[in-house]
C-alpha cells in the first residue's frame, strides 16, 4: 500500500519532508510504500543523502509548488502541476493509496480535497482535526479548527459523530466522550448555533457529555471537543499562544542572572520534557475528517519527527478501517439527523 | 467620593473583600470612602480586625445574597435586599458614589448593571472588557468577553470605541491599536460576523489596525482586541486554561528527582514572578463597559489584592473622565454608524 508525501509544503520543504518520510520507513512495514510529489529533481538530491530500500520510495514529479500567498479555490485548478495537486490525483486515482500527508497550505489542502476527493456521502461538511496531548497523557480531538466558518448545527452533529468514530477506532477508546465548546458547562450557556447543536448531539448514539468550557480542552475530561471552525481556531491558536509566551518567559527569566542559570541548567531536561509532551505535532498532524480518502494536515512548521508522526497516523486511520467506520455510524443516524436538520 | 464594594461576590467572601477595602484604604487619598454591601454584622465581624480610619468607611445593610445558583434576571428582580442589588440601587440614587467592584455571579452583575443604572445613551450593548499583561509588560483589553452572545456587528463597532477610549483615558495611551479577532491577520479571514464588523471599524475614528489571531492576544501589539463575547470567553478561557496546566505540569515536573528540587528551589522566585506577571487579576477586574455608571467585575477567585485592585481601578477610571470621553466619541460618530447598521 502507498501513502503520498506532500513534499513541497511546510516551511521547511523539501528537506524535513524527505527525511520525514526515510525517518518513516524505518518504523514501518515493509509492505508501506511512500510516493514523494514534487520536483523529481530537487527530491533526487534530497534522497542521496540517506541509505533506504529504493523500492520503498516512489516519486511523482510535479514542477509547481501552492505557497500561502495562492488563493485555494483558484490555485488548485490552475496550478495542475502543483505537488499538492499532483498528490491529491494520485490519490484519486490509484486504488492502493491509503492516503495523503502535506504541511502545505491548508486552504489548498483543503479545497483540494474537497474538489478532487470529495466528501463522504451523508457528511455534510469535513472538519479539521487537530489531536492534542492532554495534561494527564491522554489525546482529546478537537473538530473543527478551521475550515467552517459560520457552521450549522448539522455540521457541528457530523463532527461529534466522525471525532468519536475516529477516537473509539484509531485510539481504542470504547466510548469517547464527546463534550460541544461552550461558555460554561451548563446545558443552556452557549450561542444560538450551540444550543441548536445541543439538540442534535443529544439524539445521536455517542457519548455525548454535554458543554464543556475552553479551560478544560487538555484536562483530559474529554475525548472530542466540537466546535465551530472559528471558534475552535480561536481556542486552539490561544493555548499556542499562551504555551509559547510561557516558555519565551521562563526562558528569558531563568537565565537573567548567574545562580539562576546554575538552576536552569539542572531544569533543563524537565522544561523540555514539558515542551515536547506539550507539543501536539508530536502525534502526528491535523485530519481532515470526512473527505473519502485519509488526508492529514500536517503543520505548517513541522519537522521530520512531526511529518514521520503523520505518515504513521494516516496508515493508523488505514487499519482501524476509520471511513468505513464513519460510513456504518452515518448509515445508523441518517433519520435522526434529517429530521432534526429541519428544526 | 465613594467606591461601592459588594462585600458577598467571589469565592472568598466576605474575609478578603473586606481585607481588600482595608488594604485600598490605605493607597488612596483622604477623599475616597469605600462602602461596603452585606450583612452588616458580618461586615462589622471582619472590620474588627483591622486598623482604619473608620470615617472612610461606611456599611449599607443588605440580607440577602445573590449566588452563581441564581438565574441573574429573576435573582436581581426577586432578591432585592441581597448586596449587589443594595450596591446598585445606592450607586443608582447616590451622587457621589462613583462606581462598583463586585467579584460576585458575573450574570447578576451584568444584569443588575443594565437593569438598575442602564447603558450609556447610543451603546448598542455594554461589553465585559479584562485587562491582560502582555508578555512586553504593556497591557492588552480584551472586549467583549461574555456578556454578550451572538453579537450584531454594531455591537462590536462600539466595543472597539469603548475600547479604545478605555485605553487613552485609564492608560494615556495616544493612539490604541485596535484589532479583531479572526482565524488570520488579513481582511478577508474571519467568519460573517468579522467580516461585517471589520467594515465598520474601518469608518470609526479608532487606530483600527485589522485582523488578528488568538495566538498574538498578549503579543503586546495590541491596545484593544475587538470580539464578540462567545469567542472572546473562548479565548480568555484558552489562554488561562492553558497557563494553569503548564505551570501545574512544571510543578510537577520540577519536584520529581532529588536534583531537580534544587534547581527548583533556585528558580522558584522566577516562576513566580511569571505567574505573577501574567495573573491578571493584579490589575483589577473586568471593566462592564457601557453602563452609564462605572461598573468593575472582579475575578470570582479574587483575593485581597485583587479587590484592592480593582478598586483602584475605579478611581483611574472616574479620574480619567472615561464616561464623558465615551460619550464623546460616540456623539462623533453616531451618523457613520447608523448608516453602517443598515447595511
Amino acid at each position: 500500500m502507498k501513502i503520498i508525501l506532500d513534499v513541497f509544503g511546510g516551511d521547511y520543504a523539501p528537506s524535513e519532508i524527505v527525511k520525514g518520510a526515510i525517518f518513516a520507513l524505518k518504523e514501518l512495514n515493509n509492505d508501506v510504500i511512500i510516493v514523494l510529489s514534487g520536483s523529481e529533481e530537487e527530491i533526487r538530491k534530497e534522497l542521496s543523502q540517506y541509505e533506504y530500500d529504493k523500492t520503498r520510495i516512489e516519486i511523482i514529479n510535479a514542477k509547481d509548488v501552492i505557497t500561502n500567498d495562492d488563493i485555494p479555490t483558484l490555485a488548485i485548478k490552475q496550478k495542475k502541476e502543483s505537488s499538492i495537486v499532483v498528490a491529491l490525483d494520485y490519490l484519486k486515482n490509484n486504488s492502493d493509496a491509503i492516503g495523503l500527508v502535506s504541511a502545505g497550505s491548508t486552504g489548498a489542502v483543503l479545497t483540494g480535497s474537497i474538489l478532487k476527493i470529495g466528501r463522504i456521502k451523508g457528511i455534510s461538511r469535513p472538519g479539521l482535526a487537530p489531536i492534542l496531548p492532554t495534561i494527564n497523557n491522554e489525546n482529546v480531538m478537537l473538530i473543527d479548527c478551521g475550515a467552517n466558518m459560520d457552521s450549522k448545527p448539522i455540521y457541528l452533529a457530523h463532527f461529534a459523530l466522525m471525532g468519536s468514530a475516529y477516537m473509539r477506532s484509531v485510539y481504542n477508546i470504547k466510548n469517547p466522550r464527546v463534550a460541544l465548546l461552550s461558555v460554561g458547562v451548563e446545558d443552556k450557556k452557549g450561542n444560538e448555533l450551540t444550543h441548536e447543536a445541543f439538540k442534535l448531539l443529544k439524539q445521536l448514539p455517542i457519548n455525548f457529555v454535554g458543554n464543556m468550557e475552553a479551560r478544560d480542552m487538555l484536562s483530559g475530561n474529554y475525548d472530542v471537543v466540537v466546535s465551530d471552525g472559528f471558534m475552535g481556531n480561536v481556542a486552539l491558536k490561544s493555548l499556542e499562544g499562551m504555551a509559547e509566551n510561557l516558555f519565551k518567559l521562563i526562558k528569558q527569566s531563568i537565565t537573567a542572572t548567574f545562580a539562576r542559570k546554575i538552576g536552569a541548567a539542572i531544569l533543563k531536561p524537565a522544561l523540555k520534557e514539558i515542551a515536547n509532551k506539550m507539543d501536539y505535532k508530536n502525534s502526528g498532524g491535523a485530519v481532515f475528517l470526512g473527505i473519502d480518502k485519509i488526508i492529514v494536515k500536517s503543520h505548517g512548521s513541522s519537522k521530520y519527527k512531526s511529518v514521520a508522526a503523520s505518515i504513521k497516523q494516516v496508515l493508523s486511520m488505514h487499519q482501524s478501517d476509520l471511513i468505513s467506520n464513519i460510513k456504518d455510524d452515518l448509515s445508523k443516524i441518517d433519520l435522526n439527523i434529517d429530521s432534526a436538520q429541519n428544526n
